[in-house]
């Protein structure tokens, strides 16, 4: 598919558009990133996703598709080469399982652990969510959730292996350490270090500016 | 796959349940239905679903699923006979990206509409919401979200058609009305008359009474 014309709406922040990118490299598909200001969205994203008027948004031959895991099954269903899914059903289903429990129940609960500034609530609730991963990761001894080989449940993981400790610096948080979560972060560094995912990461002095920015209004009311 | 055992974890009132149900019938399956009493679930239940813990869980050749969705397209990798999701890719993901607003955005949006029993703010956002569903069918002028036949959007979209009008009677609230949303309730009337679907759903007086007694507990703190 040579003559194909992907072009990738993202804004340089969002662990859901570092999902699309993993994607997109594992299968070696050249793109044209074009990079939103939010606070003043083009009316070509707004046109692309007028439900959430969000990054990221594929488009694909002019086809435009959001929400980051759909867009990889999209990926995953189009190009040939590394596969992202398993191809047995049934595997298939077991990696969309946990994909899902990684964006829907395990995400939230870190960022509410963040919001809250480390609430004690907020705290049991996310080491409850966050231990069945890291004994998923003892019960397999593998070195990814995918097996030998990252697959959908660890692009969707992205944001725990790279963001949760970025943000604790910034807001003074100590949540998500080695010391409680020794496989996960283990499994982090894995993944991290993997050319397809390295290339898709924000530079972290960016992203620890961005967020104590974020902390700084939040305390003082005004940006430094 | 005349020999297949599938048996199908189920409660008897859930809308998730009942999205499984809808696919199995579309697909002619024959299944064994296991009703679980919720407040004394089985250990073969919290065996085959142990991160959550609730129904529906479809239990194929031994292979356990969890999470409607996951089941559903599990259902139509694994058995041939009408199609579920669009076979081409760009309509799967169009049709993925929807199935995943009811499921993720509407679904919770009219939860909380009856939750605080009709809060202002609350049935703002349901509205808005529901606005975009309505727009859809206006705009596509197709009988269902999935054209002329039902696909993986009009079953995730199940709750939608049948639960709110009983929970809006038996709590007095009047929120999801033809009036309000005159598109979805002319498609909810011709979903809920496929066979396919009828035959998936709780008895009405059954589910109404089941409102009622959650409503008289809140009020009174205990059942009638």
């Amino acid at each position: 598919m040579a003559d194909d014309e992907v072009k990738l709406y993202e804004d340089g922040r969002s662990p859901y558009v570092s999902r699309v990118k993993i994607a997109l490299n594992m299968k070696g598909i050249k793109y044209e990133s074009l990079v939103e200001d939010l606070s003043n969205k083009s009316a070509d994203l707004l046109n692309h996703n007028p439900v959430y008027k969000k990054v990221p948004v594929l488009v694909h031959n002019g086809n435009p598709i959001s929400e980051s895991l759909v867009i990889i099954e999209y990926i995953d269903d189009v190009w040939e080469g590394v596969p992202i899914l398993p191809r047995d059903p049934y595997e298939k289903a077991v990696a969309r399982f946990w994909a899902k429990y990684v964006a829907d129940t395990c995400n939230p609960a870190i960022y509410e652990v963040h919001r809250s500034y480390g609430d004690e609530q907020a705290i049991a609730k996310a080491s409850a969510k966050l231990q069945i991963l890291e004994n998923k990761l003892i019960t397999t001894g593998k070195k990814f959730f995918g097996g030998d080989n990252i697959n959908l449940v660890d692009i969707a993981a992205v944001y725990i292996a790279y963001w949760p400790e970025i943000v604790e610096e910034a807001k003074g948080i100590k949540f998500y350490t080695r010391e409680k979560f020794p496989k996960i972060t283990e499994w982090a560094d894995n993944f991290l270090n993997c050319q397809v995912v390295k290339e898709t990461l924000p530079p972290r002095a960016h992203l620890l500016e961005y967020f104590l920015n974020r902390h700084r209004i939040r305390c003082n009311g005004t940006p430094k």
